[in-house]
């Protein structure tokens, strides 16, 4: 039997309560949007205040500075409380600007928010004031920050869903130790996501949108979010905006050690990374098809128009952003059923897209392959190899519990959404489009649709699943297990 | 490198042809009943004929006995070409007395019956004459003769998706051999199939039932198939009827060693199975569930009527039979989506039922628990435990991959629906029902529809996944991949 250790409750504190400070300065800079919008300050500032001082406080008086009490557990409860306690607060802006009055609204709009899903309740986003949709679009860049050191610096050292893979790719890691030259590695990527953004945001704005549009929308797509500032999302802009942001969408969901590696011009590592390839391949299959079956059909007449409206679906669903350009669900059954089976394949690992993510699928395939080759000669000993290096049984078994918890998990959400009284494509849309962080889904969910019409405690519910499939499953489920706390 | 060897095909010929033998003597039992209802006899016995001839033909001249050379690839292909053999000679009797003109549809039909799907494409079946009625439940029952004999002798000695776990219930067995006494054991579960058989037949025909319907009923019945006489199915039987068929149902869908076992009074195996605890609990459980939830809608107003209804679908979807009642699709969505979600649980390991089977996801259950606790304390060793036996890793990775297939080839499958043109609700339900072996679906395969409007690729692709399904997917897939014929 383990030893039985108490779980070191104030290393605990500290963190969320650093977390929060650095929330709280990011709350602070709505706050020239509003000065400059001429709206009213005081929401963002007494958000501000707040969480400052919740933060400030736990951290003089609570914390205690331990390095050497992190294990395993804290990391787990660290992860899983981040994004719960900085939802709880994040909700402030919305609720002192009466944007959203309701907790359960707030709550749910701001762990959407956090957990880059997208999927939102507001029913006139362009009668809510221009700082609060700042903050909306910076809950959705924070998280994505947040994706990122989870998924290079916490995760492989938990060793959860098999994302050592990942890490492995990094120059100089290993999984096995919280050593400070990860925490170098994820200012590294932190560096590339800023550059991205700013990048995105300066071409935006020489395009057609203003400052503020194009700042808000940068956030969304580099964090593969998806909340936009106008009503119709991304359909009424320019074709030049559309290509810009499907440009960088495809940058969000790739794996972000690969631009790393690109920027330092190792561009033999890139393309001979196999989910990068496969990435790639999805996306121009899978366009090139949706565009033929758009045609066919005659719901779009040009064929750069149908071409544009395909790739920019199919890139916003396969990421997990979640931006609209088109109602997906007018076109043919057999194409938006194309389009929805992407959300179960989701991002690159290493990238902010959610789902199940390339790289698990890749291992789940070809492990299959080798499955049956091994039925077939008992004796051989066949390796499953990705990206020419063999991988471990350890990592093939952790990525098929990922993916069992995953369907799982999804059906009994769908279950649970039909004792609600939502029809079966609703249901299914609504799960399939939080549980993998997208947005938007099928059905009453569907891309012109939202989430105001659900009953709280479906919102809940719902924001519950955000929070799973963001944090990889296993990280909240052994949280709430008994086991994790009974010794 | 493993020695290359040549396939045995005149041992392959020789079981085939022994297969083709057995089916052409059931078929001329059919003539009995063609004499009876004063019907043609010429289309059963010309039937018998060809398929007697070329049986005989092939054992005498194309097959040879060569025991030694039965090796693991002779079984892969026997097991995947007996069912599409029995299956082409079968689809006979319906061309020839014109009731099913098409081959494809007399293919779809016999495939139907050999696998125990009872998915129709006859839209009147009381037109069709009683002897061809009687060949076509007899399919039924032959294939689940077929499953026994598979489920409990060849599929452990292949090594297929973790059936070992069965075998080892039963006495004096092991897995490792083909050993005689393994034929003995089939044969021994023989033995209480057709004793059900009979007891059923006889209930049902001191019940209301003619002799006919009865002994066609108990076929459909053991096999788990569903293929009724009637057009409205068991709807317009007596309450007593449907009793006694939801009763054989249950037997049928259990674990045939726990019928043998209760036959020698060993009953305390019975009840510490888990699976069978499992299974009678979901019955249960469902049941209640569904009685509340037609009774809070007002879909009925007798509680025995709400009651008896509820639980002749939970146990025909769950067993994988596919006998109707009551049309469930005008039940209210949660209860239905709830009966739909049975359809990927399935009956018992070793039953004729099909479907991914209450074993596999009772260990797969068990085995993502034990995988948080895993994550929590990752010095300690826990074992996965069934029927109070550890359970080694190979078998749950087996499980796994069947789990996983299973979920890829039914994505898959709805995909390729969906492109033929078919809804969102039928594409999901056409593949549920005949990859899990069952028979109605949902939307328009629902309980009150047939197959029969289905284009004619559609319906070979539905064959096949029948067949994919009921020889537990791993067996074709072996047989179809190209590193099966590479060395």
């Amino acid at each position: 039997m383990p030893v039985k250790r108490l779980i070191n409750y104030p290393i605990i504190l500290r963190v969320l309560s650093f977390l929060l400070l650095v929330v709280s300065a990011f709350m602070l800079s709505g706050i020239l949007f509003a000065w400059y919008f001429r709206e009213p300050l005081w929401p963002l500032l007494i958000s501000f205040l707040i969480t400052f001082t919740t933060g400030g406080l736990s951290w003089l008086f609570l914390g205690k500075r331990n390095t050497k009490g992190i294990g395993k557990r804290e990391g787990y409860l660290i992860v899983a409380l981040s994004w719960v306690v900085v939802s709880l607060f994040g909700s402030l802006p919305y609720i002192l600007s009466n944007s959203i009055p309701s907790f359960t609204n707030a709550f749910f709009e701001t762990m959407s928010g956090f957990t880059t899903t997208g999927a939102s309740i507001l029913t006139d986003i362009e009668a809510v004031p221009k700082s609060i949709l700042y903050w909306r679009a910076l809950t959705h860049w924070l998280g994505g920050m947040g994706i990122i050191v989870l998924t290079v610096a916490i995760l492989p050292f938990l060793g959860i869903g098999g994302m050592q893979l990942l890490i492995a790719e990094m120059p100089g890691i290993t999984p096995d130790k919280l050593h400070p030259r990860i925490m170098a590695t994820a200012k590294r990527l932190w560096g590339i996501y800023v550059l991205f953004t700013l990048l995105e945001t300066l071409i935006l704005w020489i395009g057609e949108m203003n400052f503020f549009d194009a700042i808000c929308h940068a956030f969304a797509t580099m964090a593969t979010g998806g909340f936009s500032t106008k009503n119709d999302s991304i359909a009424g802009f320019a074709p030049f905006t559309q290509y810009v942001i499907i440009f960088f969408m495809i940058l969000a969901g790739t794996n972000f050690t690969l631009h790393y590696l690109a920027l330092h011009r190792k561009f033999d590592k890139l393309w001979s990374n196999q989910e990068f390839k496969v990435y790639l391949g999805i996306i121009v299959i899978i366009s090139i098809l949706t565009t033929i079956g758009i045609l066919l059909f005659r719901f779009e007449n040009s064929l750069e128009s149908a071409f544009r409206n395909s790739l920019f679906t199919v890139v916003s669903i396969l990421t997990t952003t979640g931006f609209v350009m088109t109602d997906y669900m007018l076109w043919p059954t057999s194409v938006w059923i194309m389009i929805f089976t992407l959300m179960f394949i989701g991002g690159s690992a290493g990238s902010t897209g959610g789902g199940i993510k390339i790289a698990r699928h890749l291992l789940l395939v070809k492990n299959s392959w080798v499955e049956l080759k091994r039925a077939i000669h008992p004796q051989a000993v066949i390796p499953v190899k990705f990206n020419g290096k063999s991988v471990s049984q350890q990592i093939i078994f952790n990525v098929m519990a990922f993916f069992l918890l995953y369907i799982m998990i999804f059906i009994t959400g769908v279950v649970v959404m039909a004792f609600i009284g939502l029809d079966f494509q609703t249901s299914i849309g609504a799960v399939a489009a939080t549980l993998g962080n997208i947005g938007p889904g099928i059905g009453g969910v569907g891309p012109v649709e939202n989430y105001a019409f659900f009953t709280p405690f479906a919102k809940w519910f719902l924001s519950f699943l955000m929070l799973l499939g963001r944090l990889e499953l296993f990280t909240v489920l052994i949280v709430i297990s008994p086991a994790f706390w009974r010794s």
